[in-house]
């Protein structure tokens, strides 16, 4: 880590004139702990690469197309840098963001039949057979030294009975778990057995916390001709206003189908977005690095703070992500959530957001100040105590 | 118009760095006037309303619902002050685009059945038949009194024929014309008859010119049930990588249709295009004025010029937007833009992307400087003569 790169936590002002969803949606008092984003101050390469732009008036269409521009370069130097995975520049195409290049590798890839999706879920996920006209499968988790694993059997079932596409989610949210390379090999010889499609959401890739490493699923071999990644810098980096994600295709026919989608279907990524993409892989390492020594300073402050003012929390440790899965059952309220933001004044993502019917769980966010953490957990040990 | 509001011409060099797809995308010597993006710097309100999102690191997701926060009103202030047109601000949805607006009013509220694209056409919409699955069936313009207008019969067979949909384009693009409100009724009418729906593309709407004037599709009575409008202050004032245009409804349960997407279908505006639209829908009054002032000009010198250099052009005078669509058959070439391109150094639209099959026409987009106007229509006429 170079010397002179902080992660800065600003003012909880500057936050609620920052954050227009997590901090400007919730009542003076209430603190944010719930949709995914960072508190923390904008690295200063993609802050720069913004600003920039705006100075140039860069208002205008996007020129990039797949295989052109630096945005391509940029990711696969930074996933060789990063996860030791090679991709060719050329398979990088633009899209508006990660759901948007879900939505767009299931409508112009996968052959009918339902989706198989592991639940508890990304909420959007939840949406996406309703959006691409077909039925949704959920595939459970099992706990494998303690560990959340997809149940291979149920996904060997989903498969045979006629869904064409799983919908995998490396690294997980809200889960939270870094799938390894033998669990990702496992998954894949189910699929391959089947002849099914996987869109693998890497979104939370570059957020892998020490001690866990991030297995792409396009780096297994035998995926080229059947997978896509989703990637972007908008999580880690925290710029989703920016609008530009990225789909990754396995091979040149998957690219050029991508490619060819009629402009309606893909044309709303922001060359804003493409700025600050790039400018993140390609200068954006020391300041992810010292975000990630951050998230790993919360996770373990999480962890103490839980252990003595909730309990009976039960929690997985965190390997990537700054979200935690809290199974609150223990404290006997069906929606925790409701009563951390009534009792504790604590925004929490309500479980069964992520798992339709699951009573008794939350989603943490723990991407904020030490102090600000201290008081979340605080607070919920009173609220729910 | 305010004294000191004035449309400023940036210089080749700066207008190289803003508009990367317009001046990024053709090779040195060569002046672009395909795409619809204007030359022009932004309006101040509209880059100070950006400038100050951005250094507030306004780079997360976005609050707006329907119905809620500003954008709404500050397009109903807009629509009545502009338009005489009353919206009821609860019924202003943002969407990341126009683009992505027509396709999810499609999605949302159309039955099956075929669209029904007036043509020629703003090409992506050409593509939406493929994106929401569905055929496409083109309307013709006939010419009245020198104004292309939509044909009823046509259209009326359209519909017969078990089309649901009708793709209106009000102002149009690229025939340049403002629909009168009679003729908007008559269309009204077929559509009625056949219960059918009707999308309304009105971007180019704010770019109504001097003697023209715009009429709402959903201002006529007996349109709120079966309309919506698909807006935006992105054209108008040159901001598309901020990504948010507004669909509007006509009655509440559409709207709520609407806003009950799942998130896949529609959740990539950005927060800095809300901030942009609405700083140019509540303070861009004056200046869009001066835009006006100044597209008429360029309106009336593209008459001149093209009356000098190239007297065999075919073009009515336009009545909306900056992009004149011009027969040029008389001189013989099948793709003139292909030839302004290689012998005139002239960047054009060729017709053929808007008119599948039609020879002869292109779009020429006059949102430039005077200078360099003249020079566009001396270096055509030397091109195609
Ligand atoms: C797994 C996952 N996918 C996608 C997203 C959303 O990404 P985007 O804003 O690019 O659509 C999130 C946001 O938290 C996420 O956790
Ligand atoms: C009629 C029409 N609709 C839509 C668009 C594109 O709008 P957006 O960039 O918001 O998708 C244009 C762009 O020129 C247009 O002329």
């Amino acid at each position: 880590m170079s010397a002179g790169v902080r992660i800065e936590d600003p003012t909880e002002d500057e936050l609620r004139r920052s954050m227009v969803l997590k901090w400007g949606t919730v009542a003076p008092g209430v603190i944010p702990a719930w949709v995914a984003e960072t508190d923390y101050r904008l690295a200063p390469v993609v802050a720069e690469a913004l600003q920039r732009a705006v100075t140039d008036g860069v208002t205008g269409y996007p020129a990039d197309e797949v295989g052109e521009g630096p945005l391509g370069e940029a990711y696969a130097g930074f996933a060789e840098r990063r996860f030791g995975w090679r991709v060719d520049p050329s398979f990088v195409l633009p899209v508006a963001d990660v759901t948007a290049g879900v939505r767009l590798a299931i409508d112009l890839l996968s052959a009918p039949g339902a989706l198989a999706l592991p639940v508890p879920a990304y909420s959007p996920q939840l949406g996406l057979g309703a959006t691409t006209g077909r039925d949704t499968v959920a595939v459970p988790f099992v706990s494998e030294q303690g560990r959340a694993v997809i149940d291979l059997d149920a996904l060997d079932a989903a498969l045979g009975a006629g869904a064409s596409t799983l919908v995998l989610t490396n690294p997980h949210n809200p889960c939270g778990t870094c799938p390894t390379r033998a669990e990702l090999e496992a998954v894949r010889d189910v699929v391959v057995r089947h002849g099914a499609r996987v869109v693998s959401d890497e979104i939370h890739a570059p957020l892998t916390l020490a001690g866990a490493e991030h297995v792409p699923y396009l780096s297994l071999e035998g995926t080229a001709d059947h997978a896509v990644a989703v990637v972007a810098a908008s999580k880690a980096f925290n710029t989703p206003a920016l609008r530009c994600a990225q789909v990754v295709a396995g091979d040149e026919g998957t690219a050029r189908r991508l490619a060819s989608a009629p402009k309606p279907q893909n044309s709303s990524w922001s060359e804003l977005g493409v700025r600050a993409s790039t400018a993140a892989y390609e200068q954006g390492d020391d300041w992810l690095d010292a975000l990630l020594v951050r998230l790993d300073q919360q996770r373990t402050l999480l962890t103490e703070r839980l252990a003595t003012d909730l309990p009976l929390a039960r929690v997985r440790p965190l390997e990537a992500t700054y979200l935690a899965w809290l199974d609150l059952r223990a404290y006997g309220h069906d929606d925790p959530a409701a009563v951390a933001l009534e009792r504790g004044r604590v925004r929490l993502a309500p479980g069964h957001d992520y798992h339709p019917g699951l009573a008794g769980h939350v989603r943490l966010n723990a991407a904020t100040s030490p102090e600000r953490l201290v008081e979340i957990v605080r607070r919920l040990g009173v609220a729910l105590a």
